[in-house]
């Protein structure tokens, strides 16, 4: 046991699938689940994600409080916790952002900051809700911990033992490289999805396209079908690192354009056999 | 039977499944395989893909030729066949551009242009050469035939008998059509892929990236696998079509990237919502 009481604020595919992996590894007693959507909050229930449904007063009462919603809900919900959290309670959180979470605890929490253990699961899927959740999505996963100064080390201690148990490799990384970095691998990928799917779509024959798409198109798009309210909240919450990214692959696709228009065959076999090269060295070294 | 000989012209994942299909269906009797590389005519040989290599007047003397090599080599191929091939002789291909094919085959093989049937299996995978050919490539997918309006009727009827045999479902498509649509659901995707790779592979920094880069990235990118010279062929021969993608696809990103710099959330919402709507409804239609 690491914990004795966890809650979770969502209980949705993140929050959901990491008290599946601590029941089943025995890490935890009890799993309060706070939220708004009744029907999430039963459906939770029901699937064994949570022992029962509590209040804001009961979730500050729990041992460590993990927040798995999208980003731009993490200053209100912790406004709502922190006049109710006990001593020693540790809260957490499983955002895809890190600068905007670590500035919204400061603010919401105060003098129990140091409480706080900004977190990221890299882990996910364009599924989402309760009905998602499993017990082994954070196994072999990484989850990057990125505290500050005066985060007190036995909480992130504890954050860090609860999610080796759920199976993944903790890391910790600098809030700020954290955002530029998956701004980079993550969030634009994400934005250049959604943009091309729904590009398609608003066109008047767009049926006429979208019968003749095939499995590279598929795999290309699947994370466009990943949650919009989560993903409007990312581009928000990593606004700036995300501008940097979008600049940065508008100018290398206007720059495969000057080649396409040029017929410039070496230009593109020279762009297409990096890229290629690039991405088997990194799925050999994954795998 | 549907046709005696067949000669394979490129014996790499797509002539090789086709070669394999056909085998298992009793589609053909012997199998010839022509090509500038003996490495890969001899691992053809070996995972008998073809039944014995030959030269272009033994090709000539198939029932049927198949085209399966990067579309940037169908006119030269095509002038080196066209003086061997034998009466009654049908040939086709299997390239993912149609307009700049059909023209090089009508130039090429002149008054014989009329036994060509353009075609477009749309199956494939990162994965080529022989190595990766299977029986069930075409399994279930479609198969778009671009015929001309001297196109002969029994040359597009073997072909398509042919492609029935792989297990494929076969449609037609007027040429001009194939290639606007192409250029959208999957020649702009694969671009799209590759300068993304690229742009990060360039980075001074770029491992740090590759090192957090997961599952959305993965799929994403997964067709920046694919053959350069290959993709280098299809940009060039479908470049007026793939312009007007890139373009479309840049201005929609332009119009992303005001949203995120206005942190216009109602904007980005819409943009997200309709990408994984349409995106549903395409996974849904197609299984």
């Amino acid at each position: 046991m690491i914990v004795d009481t966890l809650a979770l604020v969502g209980t949705g595919l993140i929050g959901g699938s990491f008290s599946l992996a601590l029941k089943q590894a025995g890490a935890v007693r009890e799993v309060l689940g706070v939220g708004r959507n009744p029907a999430s909050l039963a459906a939770a229930l029901e699937r064994g994600l949570i022992d029962r449904a509590a209040d804001w007063a009961e979730a500050g009462q729990a041992d460590c409080i993990l927040l798995a919603l999208p980003v731009g809900e993490t200053a209100t919900v912790l406004k709502l916790l922190a006049p109710h959290l006990k001593a020693g309670a540790i809260v957490t959180d499983a955002g895809s952002t890190k600068l905007n979470v670590v500035a919204a605890a400061r603010a919401a929490l105060e003098n129990r900051f140091t409480d706080f253990v900004p977190g990221h699961p890299i882990a996910g899927s364009e599924q989402s809700g309760p009905g998602a959740a499993r017990a082994d999505l954070y196994q072999g996963r990484k989850v990057v911990l990125t505290p500050q100064a005066d985060t007190r080390a036995d909480a992130l201690a504890t954050v860090t033992a609860l999610w080796q148990a759920t199976g993944a490799q903790v890391e910790t990384l600098d809030a700020d490289l954290h955002d530029r970095v998956f701004a980079a691998v993550s969030h634009l990928p994400h934005l250049a999805a959604f943009a091309l799917v729904d590009e398609l779509a608003r066109r008047a024959d767009g049926d006429t396209f979208f019968r003749y798409a095939a499995s590279g198109f598929r795999d290309f798009t699947r994370i466009a079908g990943s949650s919009p309210e989560m993903w409007r909240d990312i581009a928000l919450a990593n606004c700036e690192a995300v501008l940097t990214e979008l600049d940065a692959y508008i100018a290398a696709l206007q720059a495969l354009r000057s080649a396409v228009s040029a017929e410039d065959a070496e230009a593109l076999l020279a762009i297409f056999s990096r890229a290629r090269e690039a991405r088997n060295h990194w799925i050999h070294k994954k795998t």
